[in-house]
């Protein structure tokens, strides 16, 4: 039994949050887009929630957990979608939020504590020409750390590929779980020992993220008879070298129903939402036309910035949408094989017919401009489920399942050696968010 | 006969240079790397200069050379090297080099005159943040009316494609040869009826460019043992989408030999000359490592500046070196297939051995890496060099053929009907750079 009295003294000076409700609050995240993760989580959560402001915090508080042997999960902001950081075994939630400061921000590159929240970089960062190369639809209330330590890319992924593409990320700083805790500096490849590693590889507490140029972005939305028109004119702007873009993202209808912009999305239709530099604002009607687009909405992001941002329809808030408008909707990840004729888009579209409603986000993969997918699925069952994820994976679709909380059965498949060697250094009394991880569990 | 003294007096107000010497200078370009084209072209010129510093000056000649029906080549800084801006039939050489206006640089668009110079453009435009998408390697001399006029991309086309890309080229105003001559701006996609015509399709006196984000540039020479490792690194650096760079030259041995940067560049080693962003630099080793290169020089473009640049040694400017050397030496310019395998480049460079020396350029064609090519020839017969030719042409390599001065069998094959129309349209007479298209030959 763990003295919580002793151990909350041990941490004099630093927030603290005991109150069980506050506690069961700051131990959800948005797993509950999965019918499945929302059963298998029900009820889990921390004991105490640690609130720490500077590195000299997280390591009074790691030595703490260390010497108690408390469970921790990290948490950033808590719009993970896998169930990342709900505690599967009690413990502390150290609440990375209130790490807030930005260190620097120079020529491309900016150094972070990793609670601060992406559109505050974002914003920090435009005011000299720069902006962050990709964030999630999550931007206003995730932080960075948590983007890093749980998430792929997002909106920018077009351009710069995803968070694990060599380049996008220069540095990350993590606290260790070790008797006496220590701070590393990874630089270079290195960071892979700790990028996407869910945080149980060490607390990141800082962080050298390189940024991209800021254009001003204007909003587009365009309007499709066909569903496949809509795909393969998202295709072909992708490959369009000279068109400076942030976002292509594609919705068959029914998706646009669930948005509430119906004038300017007509019943039927299926809908492209853009992001487009200014400068390549132009060129745009002609790419349309080639499609048989239309062109329904335009909105420079200055003004939109005052409203609803378009991006916030995309990505995993599609999901959110269209699960506000109807709980039963469950969701797919998935990266479809590049090929600029889409076979397996068009495939999959007709084969699963309503069942199965298409989302494409376009990304840079590798060098190419190829369709992910968050395909919004009318559930069922949970077989029936499985069923849709293995006929994707019998045909080549790579899916990264949203409806488990273990680091293998998700984007990852395997965990990376090396990253389970710099656990077993940085973590060797396995405290950081004990349960997550297959390997583990077998030895 | 034309009355050139007459001719003179009407152009009144305007700068003519008549003497003979200054006269057959600036009739003269670059197609001297064609052993062919400096025999076609030899002692070509025209009878009198022209040199026009606003868009009414340009009026008014032109309305003087409609009136006398006088051949009209324009000539931006004469870098070209096709012979394009060679007067095949006497008369004006309109040289637009003292327009150098930039009227306006904003996010990520310039609006300037015709004979701005790159690097001056570019060096503006740096001052708020952004640069040039692409240039040439003579953008210390080359015009932006000859580049788009004549020129195709060059140093940032791994990021921006080529010129005819679309969103590259936002407006371009040309001044018509018609009896009343009229200024007509194209906007969007009408651009392409001026894109690249080699000064037959109207004089353009200004023009509106998107530009990039101006990083700080980094220059970088890697040598490797093996010319495919250098090749596959060029193709894995240009695919890795959160590297950010901006050029990637690949030499075989002993191209290098020309470049008398020996202490960089031992002897019998290949070499990539490379401009990669400072926030990149730190995750280049690790990629460098993977082909088993090594980095053998590095230095900040600010440095730079003030010394050699190392895009001064890459596309057509290795061809100018290696000419130096050895003037037997001429080239190809090519465009290989996308193939991630590189299979034509390892082909092509182990069937001409020594005798076509491989040089690649890396960059995006509809939104993938792919390597042109600007290989250098041990020039023999003509048959040969035909030969040569004709046995890319069958392997699936494209040829833009610096060979000939007629444009549709050079890059373009033939020539856009629409580029056809409005040549009729906006000039009548066929003055404009008469000789130069072979569909006008013929009728
Ligand atoms: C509507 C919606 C849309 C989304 N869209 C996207 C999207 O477009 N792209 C995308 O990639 N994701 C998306 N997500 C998932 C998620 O929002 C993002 O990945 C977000 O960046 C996570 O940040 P967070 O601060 O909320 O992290 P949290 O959810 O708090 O944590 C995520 C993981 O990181 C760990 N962690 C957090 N902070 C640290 C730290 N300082 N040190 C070590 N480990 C840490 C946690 O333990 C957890 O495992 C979406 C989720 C929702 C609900
Ligand atoms: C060493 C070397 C390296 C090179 N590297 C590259 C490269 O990397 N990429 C590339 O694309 N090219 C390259 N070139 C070709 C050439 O330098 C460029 O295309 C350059 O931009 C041409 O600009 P210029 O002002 O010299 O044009 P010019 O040579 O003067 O003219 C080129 C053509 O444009 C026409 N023209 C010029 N101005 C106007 C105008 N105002 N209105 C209408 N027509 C006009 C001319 O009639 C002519 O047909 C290279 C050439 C050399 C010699």
């Amino acid at each position: 039994m763990i003295d919580w009295d002793a151990l909350t003294a041990e941490l004099q000076g630093i927030e603290v949050i005991s109150d069980p409700n506050q506690v069961a609050k700051l131990s959800q995240d948005y797993h509950t887009f999965s019918p499945i993760l929302q059963a298998q989580l029900d009820g889990k959560k921390g004991d105490l929630v640690v609130r720490p402001t500077t590195e000299a915090e997280v390591m009074q508080a790691a030595t703490t957990c260390v010497k108690y042997r408390v469970p921790v999960t990290i948490r950033g902001a808590g719009t993970g979608n896998y169930g990342q950081c709900v505690p599967l075994h009690g413990g502390v939630v150290l609440d990375m939020s209130r790490m807030q400061a930005i260190r620097w921000i120079k020529s491309g590159v900016a150094r972070v504590e990793a609670g601060v929240k992406l559109a505050a970089l974002d914003k920090k960062a435009r005011e000299t020409g720069w902006e962050m190369r990709m964030a999630p639809s999550t931007y206003r209330t995730a932080t960075i750390g948590g983007f890093i330590a749980g998430g792929s890319g997002g909106i920018g992924s077009i351009n710069y590929g995803q968070l694990r593409d060599r380049g996008n990320i220069n540095a990350i700083r993590v606290v260790t779980m070790e008797d006496e805790p220590r701070a590393i500096e990874l630089r270079g490849d290195d960071i892979h020992k700790v990028n996407h590693a869910w945080g149980i590889n060490g607390i990141i507490t800082e962080l050298e993220i390189p940024l991209g140029a800021a254009y001003p972005w204007t909003e587009v939305i365009v309007t499709f008879e066909s569903f496949m028109a809509a795909a393969h004119f998202g295709q072909a702007l992708g490959d369009a070298d000279g068109m400076i873009k942030k976002l292509i993202s594609i919705f068959a209808w029914s998706i646009p129903s669930y948005f509430g912009a119906r004038q300017y999305i007509p019943d039927g239709t299926h809908a492209a939402l853009l992001m487009v530099a200014e400068p390549s604002l132009e060129l745009l009607p002609g790419l349309v036309q080639e499609y048989g687009g239309c062109i329904t909405y335009q909105r420079s992001q200055q003004d939109a910035g005052k409203g609803v941002n378009l991006a916030e329809f995309t990505w995993n808030h599609t999901t959110l949408h269209a699960r506000n408008a109807d709980p039963s909707i469950t969701y797919l990840q998935s990266l479809f094989p590049a090929d600029k004729n889409l076979q397996m888009v068009d495939h999959m579209y007709r084969y699963f017919g309503d069942e199965v409603m298409m989302h494409l986000e376009f990304i840079r993969v590798g060098g190419r401009t190829v369709p992910a997918a968050l395909q919004l699925v009318q559930y069922t069952t949970e077989e029936r489920l499985n069923e849709i994820i293995r006929y994707h994976e019998e045909h080549g679709i790579f899916i990264a399942n949203p409806h488990t909380y273990i680091i293998e059965d998700g984007g990852r498949k395997v965990i990376d050696p090396e990253q389970m060697k710099f656990k077993q250094m940085v973590d060797p009394y396995g405290l950081l968010n004990p349960g997550k991880i297959k390997a583990l569990m077998r030895s």
